[in-house]
Order: C-alpha cells, then structure tokens, then sequence
C-alpha cells in the first residue's frame, strides 16, 4: 500500500519538525505543523498561540484546568472541557488534511488519528538527553531553567495528554511503523529512511520481499 | 562511530532472527542466534535446550521458579538462582562476542547487555498480530494453542525477563537505535535499511547532516 500521509511524533528536541519539514520537501507535498495550529485555532475560535502551548499538553495541567471562558458562541463547546473540546477539532482536522491528499503532519497525536489509514507511514523520533539539551540550546537559546528540566517538562506533557486521549503509552514502538534516533542516524539520514520507505511503498512487494 | 555489533531484539514472529541472519550474511559477519546458546549452555552446564527455553523467560515462570539441582560442579552457582546464574553466564558470554569482532547477536537482551558499546546498533523488530499469527503458523505448524495465545505468551515471557533483568521497558522506542514495523515494511526492507545505516557509519557524518 502507497504511504500518502507521514505522521511523526516526536520527542522535544529530537529534531523531528525539521525531519518532517525535509521529507515534505523532498516529496514535495504539504507540511502541516504551524498550519495545524492555525486551522485548529480558526475551528475552535481559540487563538493560535494557545492552541500552540496546550493542543499537545496534559489536559489537567496549569491554565488549562481552569474552565476558560469560550471566545464565540456561547455553548459552542457542549460542556465540553477545553482541552476535550480542543481534542475533537484537532481530531477534525486532522481527518480533513489527510483527506485532502499527502502529506506530512507533526505532532498532535496524528498517528493515533489516522491510525485507521492504511496509507499513513507513522514514525516517532526520538534522541538523547544531551543530543536534545544541545540541540534546544541552540535553537531557542538559554533560559533560567536548565535545558535537561525544559526537555523533561515538555516530554512529559506531551506524553500525558497522549496517554490521556490514545490509552497508548507515548514512544512504544508498537504504536508506529518505524521509530528513529536522530542522535545516532543523524537527521539527515532520518530523512533518507522515510523517504525511501515511501519511494518504495509505490511497487507492490512480492510475498519474498515481505516474509522471507 | 562505525557500527560493527548488530543486535535485534524482537517480538516472536515477527521476523527478527531472519533479519538477523540476512543483515549477517549480507555483511558477512558472524550471526549469533543458536551458537549464543551452545555457548551459554557449554559455560553454564545446563542442556542448550534448556538454555533455549529459559534464558529469554520470566524468571519466575513454570519449571524455571524450582530450584534445580545443577548438572555440574556442587556449589558453582554460588548461591544464586538459576535464572540469575543463567543471566550472569549470558552477559559474560554476549560481552566476550562483542569482544570478538563484528556480529549479528539476536534476542537475549543483548541491546541492553551491549549497551555501553557505541560501535553497536541496536534494532528493534516487531509486527503486528495477524502479521505474526500468519508466520508462526506456516514456519513452526499448528498447536493445540491459537497462535494468538502462543504470540502473547512468548512476547510476555520474554517481556518479563526483560523488564526484571534490565529495569526498562520491552519494546520502548529510546532503548533502542531503531525500531522497524516487518509487517509493514517488509524483512527485506528492514534488512537493507539496517544494512544502509552500518554502510553509512563508516563515514563521519558532518554536523550538517547529523543535526539540521
């Protein structure tokens, strides 16, 4: 089966939105990250920079527990918590842009989303703690916390609010098609692997080539 | 780092030990799966068939819980259990292979034996059930189990004696370079991507590629 949608989870750091902003390159197709944002932030009447900083956050975990008061309609949420309301248009949309064609999509629990497509390539990113200490330092600088309390905060949010809305446990292998460290294979050579698995995805294997 | 010991950790059926043997032959190097046993069951006294079906087991499982009385020397197990005698022998035996030059070493929590070795790369296989069921039938027949039950017994069993030897958790992403979906991608692609990523250890990966 053709892989058409690339999700990728990843763990902070890691380097996987740039993996998945090189794969969508290479393939030349859409690459939804701070699209999703947006087009989750445009459904749910939220602003972008809050969908940004709780889309993929413990449900239970600082302003977010609080019962925010909807920007819209009144009652447009249903007596829906924020964060389970903001979880079923996120679902929504992910469903949308998989449909309108390939792609790559990061984060934001899409490989639980799209679990159900046969022509979805799930792969989870992942890396060291001083490949990823590093790499955050350099790319979003210091800050008065160290990089090793900023990775663990954000890995565990992220893993909390997956476990929360999938019942699965955040970077099980079982729960992707092929998982990575970017600190051994380099990104680059991520890249190469996703896009050699989708490049071959196009010819039917032979039942040899499956299981020999 | 070139890498030059392979281990594949795997679920049963899923393919592991062919990859193994293909990634071994195609390399060139030696392939430890039924030679491991030989040598663990020549050190440690025990028939190689009893090293086979208790070596990747829980430690408190059927027979294996009985303290047995050893076939050798009186005393030589100095007090330990014999699943934990069996363990020590196991490492000694993994780490003086490692020590012997490139390999392919499968199962027996080699991943976590070997490392501290950055010259290894340790790879995770695995597939779904149907995928599994479908294998373990044709290549070892049928059994009065369903080779469902039989799937989840040996993936628990081997879990077990994971998790209680170890600490970590089997089948967790970070515990290993690279975890790859047979059922999805194929044995014969999981063996050239493996192959691909030792050919291109040997080269230095310039900061570009490693970290974009």
């Amino acid at each position: 089966m053709e892989k058409k949608i690339i999700t990728i989870s990843r763990e902070f750091g890691s380097g996987g939105r740039t993996v998945g902003r090189m794969v969508a390159e290479r393939l030349g197709i859409p690459f939804y990250d701070k699209e999703l944002v947006d087009q989750i932030a445009l459904e749910s009447g939220f602003a972008p920079k809050f969908v940004e900083e709780n889309g993929e956050h413990s449900p239970g975990s600082s302003l977010f527990s609080y019962a925010f008061a909807h920007q819209g309609i009144p009652g447009v949420m249903n007596g829906l918590s924020t964060a389970d309301f903001l979880w079923n248009i996120q679902c929504s949309v992910i469903l949308q842009l998989a449909e309108k064609g390939p792609c790559v999509i990061v984060g934001r629990n899409a490989d639980y989303i799209l679990k159900d497509r046969q022509d979805a390539l799930h792969v989870y990113v992942f890396a060291d703690i001083p490949f990823r200490a590093d790499r955050i330092v350099r790319r979003y600088g210091e800050s008065d916390k160290s990089p090793e309390a900023r990775l663990q905060e954000k890995d565990k949010r992220r893993r909390v609010n997956y476990q929360h809305y999938t019942g699965r446990n955040w970077g099980q292998s079982q729960n992707y098609d092929v998982c990575l460290d970017t600190g051994v294979l380099g990104i680059q050579q991520c890249v190469d692997i996703i896009c050699g698995i989708v490049e071959r995805s196009k010819t039917e294997m032979t039942p040899e080539e499956k299981n020999l």
